[in-house]
């Protein structure tokens, strides 16, 4: 984030997306989603049209989530108006022994995209530079959309491979966590200054799969990334923020990780949170991300600057104490922007989230 | 529940369904899902088809969640293989001033079925009966499909309503609660012997949203439920089940509902469940309906069989003392069972509980 301690910082999950006028603008001319996110500099300037019109505290790299299972051969395509789609699905001990860990030239879209953002960023004027999150989906999520080979909303053939056949469950998730901590190592490396591991789909496993089937893959993942870029110790270490949406339940589990920052969705008590794993000044506790409703952005913008008080009223009084990343607050939605928002109400929220949380500091609220 | 101490009972959500061929048969000819569902005799016989198949120690009223908004004037259809279907949705204050509770001779159906299924139960032999639960959908699940018109998975209608114009919101839910009450004690006063309220929603709200949207209007529906058969003093309680998926998150809220039995879906870990809210013996606490994962019944006999162990270990040793309901357990899904489900599975999954739950007792796990 913006090393900023006057106020909470603020990014938004999808922030660029289908939501504003000038991406729908460069998706129709990249002719398909994977057309743009494909090419550097289309991904480039999607990823730079928020902060252009928000004062956003962070960058994230514009990409997709499944472009792991893509670079493994599954097929990835998006019709329009509908969600991921995969030529071929892994259900079976034979589509799961053909997985293996790609190679990272066929992910080499996204390693450009990155560098060419971070140039793009350094350049950027005015208010000066924002960091670049690097991201991917997390095995269990991926594992999902690979046995699914789509959406879902029951996850029966994802749940029926790992129930059935637990061996094969979890040599996917093995080589899927060996490739997201490749793919995230590599985007490191191209200028990635922070990563984020979606666990998209954590929260539709039972309590106990969870920690079997995802939160043991989240932790082999963070055990292999690179602390540094390209091993220089400058100090720079570069922020894990893993979000596992549904998943307040475990947050005594996810307290855990070896993770610096927490995403929450809108079910989560930040307060209850914080006091959970936000730790003490000094300690090892979490910054937590998060964590309001998206569809506030539907209502009026009094209505948004109310919710967006509550939202940093949960959290509390944030420690500007930086030598702990414990008890500081990253303010986000609970999950991604609804492709329906009106463009204008996110202003609202990205002003009120400064402005309030600067009074917040000074203990004028 | 079945009276029985020496096993712990257990029955499906949704048990008579899709899943079962001669379930398929009927609603064939039946024409149409509500044609099945309005139709006295179909759905006597729908409701006792899984009774003849396993040995199931509850029977629940074979009817859907949304009959009240279409004995509102919303006009309820089922496209096959879809979700339901309202021609009017509820978005506006126009729509919103319309709305009143029902008159319950709309509902006819409903309570005829109830009548003609008590029955049918009482007359069964063999085994002896079971009791029969009656059921509606939340103040605010309903609303959720009276905003949206339909099913949705982002909740952009109701939500919309809900932040912009709370007022209307609040006006909406107090209607659907007077509704619910009105509906269940219409159906226990038809026979039904126990009331289950399905939040099937509650879980997409927002910490805070929950207690103030849902919360609140499951209590206003509590507060006005009969308490006995048409006011005999005959010392028999009509069992109150409440069901909030998603909800584990909010169980120490949930713990002070005025209710019998809390549902809870597979995310939620019993043990903690059980300390939290299930009480001490001779306490006020709650007993415990759930959470298998209905999609352990695509697995094999032996997973099946171990899964439930699982459950039913992490519930522990039930009390068997009849005097309280604190410390009890009904076995059950965390949500609804599969269309896909393969029938033997369910035997399955039935007869380890009776099996495995006797031995618990008696000490021999």
């Amino acid at each position: 984030m913006r090393q900023a301690s006057d106020h909470t910082p603020v990014w938004l999950m999808r922030q660029a997306g289908r939501y504003l006028p000038e991406y729908r603008d460069i998706r129709a001319k990249a002719g398909s989603f994977m057309g743009l996110a494909t090419n550097r500099d289309y991904a480039t300037e999607v990823t730079l049209q928020p902060l252009a019109r928000y004062k956003l505290d962070a960058a994230i790299l514009f990409s997709d989530i499944l472009t792991i299972p893509d670079a493994m051969g599954l097929g990835l395509s998006f019709a329009l108006g509908e969600g991921p789609k995969f030529a071929h699905n892994v259900r079976d001990e034979a589509a799961v022994a053909k997985l293996a860990v790609p190679d990272m030239d066929k992910l080499r879209y996204v390693f450009d995209a990155v560098t060419s953002i971070r140039k793009a960023l350094t350049q950027a004027d005015g208010r000066g530079s924002v960091p670049l999150i690097g991201f991917s989906g997390s095995p269990w999520t991926l594992a999902c959309y690979m046995a699914e080979g789509a959406g879902s909303d029951d996850y029966r053939h994802v749940k029926t491979l790992m129930y059935s056949r637990p061996d094969l469950m979890h040599r996917m998730l093995a080589v899927n966590a060996d490739a997201v901590a490749l793919y995230l190592n590599t985007q490191i490396e191209a200028g990635a200054q922070a990563v984020m591991i979606f666990d998209s789909w954590g929260g539709v496993l039972a309590d106990g799969a969870f920690r079997e089937f995802s939160l043991a893959y989240t932790k082999r993942v963070l055990a292999q990334l690179k602390r540094t870029h390209n091993g220089k110790e400058d100090g720079i270490v570069i922020p894990r923020i893993v979000f596992t949406k549904g998943g307040a339940l475990w947050l005594d589990e996810m307290g855990g990780l070896d993770c610096d920052v927490l995403g929450l969705d809108w079910t989560a008590n930040l307060a209850k949170a914080r006091a959970m794993v936000g730790g003490a000044v000094g300690g090892a506790g979490k910054a937590l991300q998060g964590n309001i409703d998206p569809n506030v952005l539907f209502a009026t913008p009094a209505v948004i600057q109310a919710e967006v008080a509550k939202v940093l009223n949960s959290f509390g009084q944030p420690h500007t104490d930086k030598t702990t990343t414990g008890a500081t607050h990253i303010f986000n939605l609970g999950h991604g922007i609804s492709q329906f928002t009106p463009p204008e109400n996110v202003a609202v929220l990205v002003d009120t989230v400064h402005a309030y949380s600067k009074q917040q500091r000074t203990g004028h609220n």
